[in-house]
Protein backbone atom coordinates (compact mmCIF):
# COMPACT_ATOMS: atom_id res chain seq x y z
CA UNK A 1 0.00 0.00 0.00
CA UNK A 2 1.00 3.57 -0.59
CA UNK A 3 2.49 5.83 1.96
CA UNK A 4 1.99 9.48 1.44
CA UNK A 5 3.60 12.35 3.02
CA UNK A 6 1.68 15.64 3.58
CA UNK A 7 1.47 19.02 5.78
CA UNK A 8 -0.65 20.72 7.15
CA UNK A 9 -4.28 20.78 5.35
CA UNK A 10 -4.64 24.41 5.67
CA UNK A 11 -1.86 25.35 3.54
CA UNK A 12 -0.33 22.78 2.14
CA UNK A 13 -1.89 22.84 -1.75
CA UNK A 14 0.97 20.57 -2.88
CA UNK A 15 0.07 17.71 -0.64
CA UNK A 16 -3.64 18.32 -1.34
CA UNK A 17 -3.10 17.33 -4.99
CA UNK A 18 -2.36 13.92 -4.92
CA UNK A 19 -4.39 13.38 -1.56
CA UNK A 20 -7.60 14.27 -3.16
CA UNK A 21 -6.72 12.13 -6.39
CA UNK A 22 -6.03 8.91 -4.44
CA UNK A 23 -8.87 9.48 -2.62
CA UNK A 24 -11.58 10.11 -5.35
CA UNK A 25 -9.86 7.29 -7.12
CA UNK A 26 -10.93 5.15 -3.94
CA UNK A 27 -7.46 4.12 -3.99
CA UNK A 28 -5.95 3.00 -0.69
CA UNK A 29 -3.14 4.96 1.25
CA UNK A 30 -1.91 5.29 4.70
CA UNK A 31 -1.75 9.05 5.18
CA UNK A 32 1.59 10.52 6.91
CA UNK A 33 0.89 14.10 8.46
CA UNK A 34 4.33 16.05 9.09
CA UNK A 35 3.52 19.99 9.92
CA UNK A 36 5.15 22.72 8.78
CA UNK A 37 7.98 24.56 10.96
CA UNK A 38 6.62 27.28 12.67
CA UNK A 39 8.29 30.50 11.30
CA UNK A 40 11.22 28.55 10.23
CA UNK A 41 12.19 26.15 7.25
CA UNK A 42 10.84 22.80 7.16
CA UNK A 43 13.09 21.47 4.45
CA UNK A 44 15.69 19.93 7.28
CA UNK A 45 12.50 18.08 9.05
CA UNK A 46 11.01 17.03 5.32
CA UNK A 47 14.74 15.38 3.97
CA UNK A 48 13.88 12.76 7.10
CA UNK A 49 11.52 11.17 4.32
CA UNK A 50 11.19 13.46 1.19
CA UNK A 51 14.95 13.90 -0.71
CA UNK A 52 14.26 17.56 -1.49
CA UNK A 53 13.06 18.10 1.56
CA UNK A 54 9.44 19.20 0.20
CA UNK A 55 5.92 17.71 0.33
CA UNK A 56 4.20 15.76 -0.89
CA UNK A 57 5.83 12.49 -1.04
CA UNK A 58 4.80 9.05 -1.96
CA UNK A 59 6.74 5.82 -0.73
CA UNK A 60 5.94 2.77 -2.56
CA UNK A 61 7.95 -0.36 -1.07
CA UNK A 62 11.35 0.82 -1.42
CA UNK A 63 10.47 3.77 -3.72
CA UNK A 64 9.92 7.32 -3.53
CA UNK A 65 8.44 9.90 -5.41
CA UNK A 66 8.94 13.16 -4.14
CA UNK A 67 6.89 15.46 -7.00
CA UNK A 68 3.14 15.91 -7.11
CA UNK A 69 3.18 15.98 -10.56
CA UNK A 70 5.22 12.77 -10.84
CA UNK A 71 3.22 10.86 -8.40
CA UNK A 72 0.17 11.06 -10.15
CA UNK A 73 2.03 9.56 -13.35
CA UNK A 74 3.34 7.00 -10.99
CA UNK A 75 -0.07 6.09 -9.78
CA UNK A 76 -1.40 6.29 -13.22
CA UNK A 77 0.74 3.96 -14.02
CA UNK A 78 -1.26 1.11 -12.27
CA UNK A 79 -4.31 3.07 -12.42
CA UNK A 80 -4.86 4.34 -15.79
CA UNK A 81 -7.82 6.40 -14.86
CA UNK A 82 -5.86 8.81 -12.88
CA UNK A 83 -5.80 10.41 -16.76
CA UNK A 84 -8.07 10.44 -19.33
CA UNK A 85 -8.85 7.43 -21.33
CA UNK A 86 -8.83 9.31 -24.89
CA UNK A 87 -5.80 10.68 -26.20
CA UNK A 88 -7.01 13.84 -26.80
CA UNK A 89 -8.42 14.43 -23.59
CA UNK A 90 -5.22 13.15 -21.92
CA UNK A 91 -2.87 15.63 -23.82
CA UNK A 92 -4.91 18.45 -23.10
CA UNK A 93 -4.97 17.27 -18.98
CA UNK A 94 -0.86 16.86 -19.19
CA UNK A 95 -0.72 20.54 -20.39
CA UNK A 96 -2.93 21.96 -18.15
CA UNK A 97 -1.53 20.09 -14.92
CA UNK A 98 2.09 21.05 -15.99
CA UNK A 99 1.08 24.16 -16.64
CA UNK A 100 -0.02 24.44 -12.92
CA UNK A 101 2.96 22.74 -11.53
CA UNK A 102 5.28 25.48 -13.20
CA UNK A 103 3.09 28.22 -13.40
CA UNK A 104 0.27 30.71 -11.84
CA UNK A 105 2.89 32.65 -9.77
CA UNK A 106 0.88 35.36 -9.17
CA UNK A 107 -1.82 33.57 -7.68
CA UNK A 108 0.03 31.22 -5.85
CA UNK A 109 1.90 34.26 -4.41
CA UNK A 110 -0.57 36.54 -3.33
CA UNK A 111 -3.17 33.91 -2.60
CA UNK A 112 -1.71 31.20 -0.36
CA UNK A 113 -4.02 28.20 0.12
CA UNK A 114 -5.96 28.75 3.55
CA UNK A 115 -8.59 26.22 3.58
CA UNK A 116 -10.45 28.23 6.91
CA UNK A 117 -9.83 31.76 5.38
CA UNK A 118 -13.14 33.22 3.78
CA UNK A 119 -12.68 37.15 3.02
CA UNK A 120 -12.44 38.67 -0.43
CA UNK A 121 -8.94 39.97 -1.23
CA UNK A 122 -8.87 43.95 -1.03
CA UNK A 123 -7.83 44.43 -4.23
CA UNK A 124 -7.19 42.15 -7.53
CA UNK A 125 -3.43 43.04 -8.68
CA UNK A 126 -2.82 43.12 -12.75
CA UNK A 127 -0.68 39.99 -12.59
CA UNK A 128 -3.86 38.18 -10.37
CA UNK A 129 -6.13 39.51 -13.35
CA UNK A 130 -3.82 38.00 -16.10
CA UNK A 131 -3.79 34.61 -13.75
CA UNK A 132 -7.29 34.40 -13.19
CA UNK A 133 -7.94 35.45 -17.10
CA UNK A 134 -5.73 32.94 -18.04
CA UNK A 135 -7.31 30.36 -16.06
CA UNK A 136 -11.09 31.05 -17.02
CA UNK A 137 -10.02 30.39 -20.71
CA UNK A 138 -7.97 26.85 -20.11
CA UNK A 139 -10.85 25.52 -18.29
CA UNK A 140 -13.50 26.83 -20.54
CA UNK A 141 -11.33 25.41 -23.24
CA UNK A 142 -11.78 22.01 -21.69
CA UNK A 143 -15.51 22.28 -20.92
CA UNK A 144 -16.18 23.31 -24.86
CA UNK A 145 -13.89 20.46 -25.86
CA UNK A 146 -14.28 17.68 -23.33
CA UNK A 147 -18.03 18.15 -22.37
CA UNK A 148 -17.96 18.33 -18.73
CA UNK A 149 -18.69 18.62 -15.56
CA UNK A 150 -14.56 18.23 -14.82
CA UNK A 151 -12.01 20.08 -16.58
CA UNK A 152 -11.48 17.12 -19.26
CA UNK A 153 -14.90 15.15 -19.72
CA UNK A 154 -17.06 12.81 -17.26
CA UNK A 155 -14.31 11.73 -14.76
CA UNK A 156 -12.09 13.46 -12.24
CA UNK A 157 -8.54 13.09 -12.85
CA UNK A 158 -5.26 14.55 -12.39
CA UNK A 159 -5.95 17.86 -14.20
CA UNK A 160 -8.53 18.60 -11.83
CA UNK A 161 -6.55 17.37 -8.78
CA UNK A 162 -3.76 20.04 -9.80
CA UNK A 163 -6.49 22.60 -9.83
CA UNK A 164 -8.81 21.88 -6.17
CA UNK A 165 -6.27 24.21 -4.54
CA UNK A 166 -7.05 27.12 -6.66
CA UNK A 167 -11.10 26.10 -6.00
CA UNK A 168 -10.20 26.24 -2.69
CA UNK A 169 -8.14 30.13 -3.30
CA UNK A 170 -11.45 31.06 -4.81
CA UNK A 171 -13.12 30.34 -2.63
CA UNK A 172 -11.63 31.97 0.13
CA UNK A 173 -10.58 34.91 -1.52
CA UNK A 174 -13.80 35.63 -3.20
CA UNK A 175 -11.83 35.55 -6.39
CA UNK A 176 -14.30 36.43 -9.37
CA UNK A 177 -14.68 33.82 -12.03
CA UNK A 178 -17.14 33.41 -14.94
CA UNK A 179 -20.19 31.04 -13.77
CA UNK A 180 -18.83 28.05 -15.61
CA UNK A 181 -15.65 28.43 -14.10
CA UNK A 182 -18.04 28.80 -10.61
CA UNK A 183 -19.97 25.85 -11.33
CA UNK A 184 -16.63 23.38 -11.21
CA UNK A 185 -15.16 25.55 -7.84
CA UNK A 186 -18.38 23.98 -6.21
CA UNK A 187 -18.69 20.54 -7.52
CA UNK A 188 -15.15 20.16 -6.07
CA UNK A 189 -15.81 21.97 -2.68
CA UNK A 190 -18.96 19.40 -2.71
CA UNK A 191 -16.68 16.54 -3.13
CA UNK A 192 -17.02 14.20 -0.16
CA UNK A 193 -12.58 14.25 -0.14
CA UNK A 194 -12.90 17.69 -0.18
CA UNK A 195 -15.13 18.59 2.64
CA UNK A 196 -13.32 15.87 4.53
CA UNK A 197 -9.93 17.54 4.16
CA UNK A 198 -11.64 20.97 4.64
CA UNK A 199 -12.88 19.01 8.60
CA UNK A 200 -9.42 18.36 8.99
CA UNK A 201 -8.00 21.47 8.45
CA UNK A 202 -10.03 23.11 10.61
CA UNK A 203 -9.08 21.33 13.96
CA UNK A 204 -5.69 21.70 13.27
CA UNK A 205 -3.84 23.15 15.86
CA UNK A 206 -1.41 25.19 13.98
CA UNK A 207 -3.50 27.93 12.21
CA UNK A 208 -2.20 31.31 11.81
CA UNK A 209 -4.73 34.48 12.18
CA UNK B 1 4.99 13.98 -38.30
CA UNK B 2 5.52 16.81 -35.40
CA UNK B 3 6.21 20.17 -35.57
CA UNK B 4 7.93 21.75 -32.70
CA UNK B 5 7.75 25.65 -32.20
CA UNK B 6 10.64 27.02 -30.33
CA UNK B 7 12.24 30.39 -29.71
CA UNK B 8 15.73 31.79 -29.49
CA UNK B 9 18.38 29.11 -29.53
CA UNK B 10 20.75 31.20 -27.23
CA UNK B 11 18.08 31.92 -24.69
CA UNK B 12 15.00 29.73 -24.44
CA UNK B 13 16.12 26.81 -22.08
CA UNK B 14 12.34 25.36 -22.33
CA UNK B 15 12.92 25.19 -26.28
CA UNK B 16 15.82 23.31 -25.60
CA UNK B 17 14.41 20.33 -23.33
CA UNK B 18 11.88 18.52 -25.91
CA UNK B 19 14.14 20.11 -29.24
CA UNK B 20 16.99 17.76 -27.87
CA UNK B 21 15.06 14.89 -26.74
CA UNK B 22 14.04 14.66 -29.96
CA UNK B 23 17.13 14.74 -32.02
CA UNK B 24 18.90 12.16 -29.83
CA UNK B 25 16.07 9.90 -29.82
CA UNK B 26 16.44 11.00 -33.62
CA UNK B 27 12.50 11.20 -33.66
CA UNK B 28 11.57 12.96 -36.98
CA UNK B 29 10.07 16.53 -36.68
CA UNK B 30 9.84 19.86 -38.49
CA UNK B 31 11.06 23.43 -36.15
CA UNK B 32 9.62 26.63 -36.31
CA UNK B 33 11.44 29.35 -34.59
CA UNK B 34 9.54 32.16 -33.65
CA UNK B 35 12.13 34.79 -32.05
CA UNK B 36 11.69 36.42 -28.61
CA UNK B 37 10.39 40.20 -29.28
CA UNK B 38 12.73 42.44 -27.81
CA UNK B 39 12.57 43.98 -25.00
CA UNK B 40 8.86 43.33 -24.89
CA UNK B 41 6.79 40.11 -23.82
CA UNK B 42 6.78 37.61 -26.82
CA UNK B 43 3.07 36.63 -25.14
CA UNK B 44 1.01 37.73 -28.29
CA UNK B 45 2.55 36.77 -30.54
CA UNK B 46 3.24 33.52 -29.10
CA UNK B 47 -0.16 32.99 -28.61
CA UNK B 48 -0.77 32.51 -32.26
CA UNK B 49 0.19 29.12 -32.10
CA UNK B 50 0.87 28.81 -28.27
CA UNK B 51 -2.22 28.95 -26.03
CA UNK B 52 -0.27 29.67 -23.15
CA UNK B 53 1.71 32.15 -25.07
CA UNK B 54 4.91 30.41 -24.12
CA UNK B 55 7.10 28.28 -25.85
CA UNK B 56 7.58 25.20 -26.56
CA UNK B 57 4.41 24.10 -28.25
CA UNK B 58 4.47 20.93 -30.13
CA UNK B 59 1.40 20.29 -33.10
CA UNK B 60 0.90 16.68 -34.04
CA UNK B 61 -2.14 16.98 -36.30
CA UNK B 62 -5.01 18.46 -34.97
CA UNK B 63 -3.34 18.22 -31.26
CA UNK B 64 -1.64 21.70 -29.65
CA UNK B 65 0.55 20.20 -26.79
CA UNK B 66 1.62 23.75 -25.04
CA UNK B 67 4.15 22.56 -21.94
CA UNK B 68 7.63 21.02 -22.46
CA UNK B 69 6.91 18.22 -19.78
CA UNK B 70 3.80 17.60 -21.17
CA UNK B 71 5.55 17.05 -24.84
CA UNK B 72 7.52 14.32 -23.58
CA UNK B 73 5.15 12.43 -21.61
CA UNK B 74 2.57 12.71 -25.07
CA UNK B 75 6.09 11.53 -26.65
CA UNK B 76 6.72 8.94 -24.48
CA UNK B 77 3.47 7.11 -25.21
CA UNK B 78 4.65 6.67 -29.02
CA UNK B 79 8.51 6.57 -28.02
CA UNK B 80 8.80 4.71 -24.68
CA UNK B 81 12.57 4.94 -24.60
CA UNK B 82 11.48 8.89 -23.99
CA UNK B 83 11.39 7.38 -20.44
CA UNK B 84 13.75 4.34 -18.57
CA UNK B 85 12.50 1.42 -19.36
CA UNK B 86 12.84 -0.08 -15.78
CA UNK B 87 9.83 1.46 -13.13
CA UNK B 88 11.99 2.55 -10.32
CA UNK B 89 14.68 4.43 -12.76
CA UNK B 90 11.78 6.15 -14.79
CA UNK B 91 10.07 7.14 -10.94
CA UNK B 92 13.02 8.46 -10.56
CA UNK B 93 13.34 10.15 -13.94
CA UNK B 94 9.84 11.65 -13.57
CA UNK B 95 10.84 12.96 -10.06
CA UNK B 96 13.68 14.84 -11.08
CA UNK B 97 12.70 15.38 -14.48
CA UNK B 98 9.51 17.85 -12.21
CA UNK B 99 11.42 19.36 -9.57
CA UNK B 100 13.59 21.10 -12.58
CA UNK B 101 9.95 21.75 -13.89
CA UNK B 102 8.87 24.00 -10.76
CA UNK B 103 12.21 24.37 -8.97
CA UNK B 104 15.70 25.76 -9.36
CA UNK B 105 14.16 29.32 -9.58
CA UNK B 106 17.86 30.67 -8.30
CA UNK B 107 19.76 29.42 -10.68
CA UNK B 108 17.24 29.92 -13.43
CA UNK B 109 17.20 33.58 -12.09
CA UNK B 110 20.74 34.11 -11.58
CA UNK B 111 22.00 32.46 -14.73
CA UNK B 112 19.80 32.53 -17.60
CA UNK B 113 20.48 30.10 -20.10
CA UNK B 114 22.74 32.29 -22.59
CA UNK B 115 24.52 30.14 -25.13
CA UNK B 116 27.32 31.97 -26.55
CA UNK B 117 28.63 33.36 -22.84
CA UNK B 118 31.60 31.88 -21.44
CA UNK B 119 32.61 34.13 -18.24
CA UNK B 120 32.67 33.14 -14.53
CA UNK B 121 30.27 34.96 -12.10
CA UNK B 122 31.41 37.57 -10.06
CA UNK B 123 29.98 35.47 -6.83
CA UNK B 124 27.67 32.73 -6.38
CA UNK B 125 24.66 33.61 -4.20
CA UNK B 126 23.50 31.36 -1.18
CA UNK B 127 20.51 30.45 -3.07
CA UNK B 128 22.15 29.59 -5.96
CA UNK B 129 24.65 27.30 -3.80
CA UNK B 130 21.87 25.67 -2.25
CA UNK B 131 20.82 24.84 -6.01
CA UNK B 132 24.02 23.36 -7.30
CA UNK B 133 24.11 21.16 -3.80
CA UNK B 134 20.56 19.87 -4.53
CA UNK B 135 21.63 19.60 -8.20
CA UNK B 136 24.68 17.37 -7.31
CA UNK B 137 22.98 15.64 -4.93
CA UNK B 138 20.37 14.63 -7.36
CA UNK B 139 22.59 13.82 -10.31
CA UNK B 140 24.95 11.67 -7.63
CA UNK B 141 21.68 9.50 -6.58
CA UNK B 142 21.14 8.68 -10.20
CA UNK B 143 24.38 8.25 -11.27
CA UNK B 144 24.92 5.80 -7.72
CA UNK B 145 21.51 3.93 -8.53
CA UNK B 146 21.22 3.34 -12.30
CA UNK B 147 25.08 3.28 -13.22
CA UNK B 148 25.36 6.15 -15.78
CA UNK B 149 26.91 7.61 -18.08
CA UNK B 150 23.36 9.13 -18.13
CA UNK B 151 21.04 10.42 -15.37
CA UNK B 152 18.98 7.08 -14.89
CA UNK B 153 21.22 4.26 -16.38
CA UNK B 154 23.01 3.75 -19.92
CA UNK B 155 20.47 5.75 -21.89
CA UNK B 156 19.87 9.32 -22.99
CA UNK B 157 16.24 9.79 -21.87
CA UNK B 158 13.81 13.08 -20.47
CA UNK B 159 15.66 13.27 -17.29
CA UNK B 160 19.03 14.42 -19.17
CA UNK B 161 16.94 16.66 -21.78
CA UNK B 162 15.46 18.60 -18.88
CA UNK B 163 19.24 19.11 -17.19
CA UNK B 164 20.30 19.80 -20.72
CA UNK B 165 19.97 23.99 -20.21
CA UNK B 166 21.94 23.11 -16.89
CA UNK B 167 24.55 21.86 -18.31
CA UNK B 168 25.19 25.11 -20.45
CA UNK B 169 25.02 27.50 -17.51
CA UNK B 170 27.17 25.24 -15.70
CA UNK B 171 29.62 25.72 -18.61
CA UNK B 172 28.70 29.48 -19.47
CA UNK B 173 29.05 30.37 -15.72
CA UNK B 174 31.54 28.40 -15.43
CA UNK B 175 29.58 27.06 -11.72
CA UNK B 176 31.58 25.02 -9.80
CA UNK B 177 30.31 21.27 -9.91
CA UNK B 178 32.12 17.93 -8.78
CA UNK B 179 34.12 15.83 -11.08
CA UNK B 180 31.16 13.25 -11.55
CA UNK B 181 28.86 16.16 -12.43
CA UNK B 182 31.38 17.82 -14.62
CA UNK B 183 31.72 14.46 -16.65
CA UNK B 184 27.99 14.32 -17.17
CA UNK B 185 28.05 18.07 -18.64
CA UNK B 186 30.97 17.63 -20.68
CA UNK B 187 29.24 14.54 -22.03
CA UNK B 188 25.80 16.79 -22.85
CA UNK B 189 28.04 19.28 -24.25
CA UNK B 190 29.70 16.74 -26.61
CA UNK B 191 26.25 15.20 -28.11
CA UNK B 192 25.96 16.12 -31.98
CA UNK B 193 22.41 17.50 -31.40
CA UNK B 194 23.99 19.59 -28.47
CA UNK B 195 26.67 20.69 -31.15
CA UNK B 196 24.18 21.89 -33.71
CA UNK B 197 21.70 23.54 -31.63
CA UNK B 198 25.04 25.62 -30.29
CA UNK B 199 25.94 26.36 -33.40
CA UNK B 200 22.63 27.89 -34.76
CA UNK B 201 22.41 29.58 -31.77
CA UNK B 202 26.06 31.29 -32.44
CA UNK B 203 24.64 32.22 -35.86
CA UNK B 204 21.26 33.93 -34.23
CA UNK B 205 21.26 37.82 -34.97
CA UNK B 206 19.39 38.22 -32.09
CA UNK B 207 22.58 37.67 -29.51
CA UNK B 208 22.27 40.62 -26.72
CA UNK B 209 26.16 41.76 -25.19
Amino acid sequence: MYTLWIANKNYSSWSLRPWILLKTLQIPFEENLCYFENGKSSHEKFQRFSPSGQVPCLIDGNLTIWDSLAICEYVAEDFPQAWPKEKQARAWARCASAEMHSGFTALRQQCPMNITRCEALPEISHELQANLNRLQQLWQEGFDRFGGPWLAGKEFTTVDAFFVPVASRIHSYQLPVNTQAKQWVDNILALPAMQEWQKSASQEPQIEH
